[in-house]
C-alpha cells in the first residue's frame, strides 16, 4: 500500500521511466495531470480507477491522495515532467507524510533538458554554458530580473509563454543583451513539438502563434541548433515508437 | 542507422526511459559511461559490442561514434543522467552532425531532481523555492560565487564533493548565509544512496566520508526532508524492482 508520486516525463509517452510504467500497469488508481498522454493513462489496468487531476484544487487533490492511500489502494499520482521540478509534488508528499500515509517518489524526465534537447539545443555545453538557471514564468512579477539578467550560462523559463513579452522586456531592462539567442519550444517531445528561435527582443512576437505548454530558453547554446538541427532525427512519440527520418 | 544519445538516468536502472531501454535491447553497439549500471548494459543483445567510455578521451570518443555510425550500425551511446545536462552530449552531437551521421537524442532522468527527490528533498516548493540554479563544481575557480550567493531559491552543484570545502567557504565569503541548509546526496537513487544534511559552513566536514558521484543541494527546501523522510519509502533499485519498506 503506497501512494506513488510518479513523473510521467515531458510529453512523449516513451519517456516515462521503466519503473513508472511498471507501476502504472499494476495500480488500483491513477490520478493524472491533463498533460499526461492518453496513451500512458491507457496503460493502467482495465479495472483501475482513473481520476483526472484537473477536477480538483491542489488542497482537495492532496486530501484525495490521503484518503485513497488510507483505503489500502496502490495509487499512482502521474504528474507531467518530474514531481519535484515545478510539479508541486512536495505539497502532496507533505500531506501524505502528515497523515502517516507511506509514499514513494519515482522521478521523471523533466522538460528542462528534454524539450530543448529534442530540438537540438543542449542546455549545457563545454565552453559555452556550465550554469543553468531555472524559473517559473507563471507569476513574472515575483521574478528577480536583476539577478536573472546577470546570471551566467543558460536561462530556462517554465510556463513562460503567456507573459513572454513582459519577461523579455524586463530582462533587457535589467541588462540582458537584447540580441541574446532565445528559443521557445512548444509541446516539447510530442508529435506537435514546435520550435521558434529569435533574438530575445523579438522572441515574444516570433512565438506568438505557439501553444502552451512551452519552455523558453535564453543563452548562447540556442545558437548550436543551427549546427545540429539538420542531422537530428526526431522519433514519433509513442510507447513503442519507431523513428521517423 | 542512427547513433542514439541516450540518457541512462541517475543510477537506478529502473529509471531509464521505456524508449531508452527499447533501444538498448535492440542495438548493435553500446558505448557506456562507467556510472551506468551493469544491469542496464546487460540488457543489450548478447552479441552486441560493448565499449566502456572510459577507455577514450572525449575527442577520440566522438570520432569512435562517427566511425561506428558510418559503418551502418545502430549505436546506443548510454550516458549517465541526461545527455545535455552536464553530459557532454553536445560535443558528440556536433561531431556526428559535422560528419553527416544521423543521430537521435533520447532524454534521460537527470540526478538534478531525482537524487534529492528520492532523499525526500523537493528542489522546488511553493512559497519556498521557485528558482533553481545549477552549476558544475568540477572546476570551482571558474564559478561566479557572487552571483550564486545572491541567487534566490535552490542551488544544486553537480560534481561538487571534491571541492566542497572551497565551494562552501567561497559562497559564505560572497554573502550566502553560513547556516543555509545544505545536503549532499551520494550515489543518489542507487542501493548505496547516502544523504548528509548540515548547515552550509559544516557541510564539507559532515560529508567527508561520502563517495562520488554526489550532488550538493543548498537552500530552504533541504529542511523539508525532516517532515517528509519518515514516510518516504525507497525502492530497491533494479529494472524490475520491488519496494522495500
Amino acid at each position: 500500500v503506497t501512494v506513488y508520486l510518479v513523473g510521467a516525463g515531458p510529453g512523449d509517452p516513451g519517456l516515462i521511466t521503466a519503473r513508472g510504467l511498471e507501476l502504472v500497469r499494476s495500480c488500483d488508481v491513477v490520478v493524472h495531470d491533463r498533460l499526461v498522454s492518453d496513451e500512458l493513462v491507457a496503460e493502467a489496468p482495465a479495472d483501475a480507477i482513473r481520476i483526472p487531476r484537473e477536477d480538483f484544487e491542489q488542497r482537495e487533490l492532496s486530501a484525495l491522495l490521503v484518503s485513497l492511500g488510507q483505503r489500502g489502494l496502490d495509487v499512482v499520482r502521474l504528474k507531467g515532467g518530474d514531481p519535484f521540478l515545478f510539479g508541486r509534488g512536495g505539497e502532496e508528499a507533505i500531506a501524505l507524510a502528515e497523515a502517516d500515509v507511506e509514499f514513494e517518489v519515482v522521478p521523471g524526465v523533466s522538460s528542462l533538458a528534454a524539450a530543448p534537447g529534442m530540438s537540438a539545443i543542449p542546455i549545457t555545453h563545454r565552453d559555452l554554458s556550465s550554469q543553468v538557471t531555472i524559473v517559473s514564468g507563471h507569476e513574472p512579477e515575483g521574478l528577480d530580473f536583476a539577478g536573472l539578467a546577470r546570471a551566467r550560462g543558460t536561462l530556462v523559463i517554465f510556463m513562460g509563454l503567456a507573459a513572454l513579452k513582459t519577461i523579455a522586456e524586463r530582462l533587457i531592462a535589467a541588462g540582458k543583451a537584447r540580441d541574446a539567442p532565445a528559443a521557445v519550444i512548444s509541446r516539447g517531445t510530442t508529435a506537435e513539438q514546435e520550435t521558434v528561435v529569435a533574438p530575445l527582443f523579438e522572441i515574444a512576437d516570433a512565438a506568438s502563434a505557439l501553444s502552451p505548454p512551452a519552455l523558453v530558453v535564453v543563452g548562447e547554446v540556442v545558437a548550436m541548433r543551427e549546427a545540429l538541427h539538420h542531422r537530428n532525427r526526431i522519433h514519433a512519440p509513442s510507447l513503442n515508437g519507431r523513428s521517423r527520418g
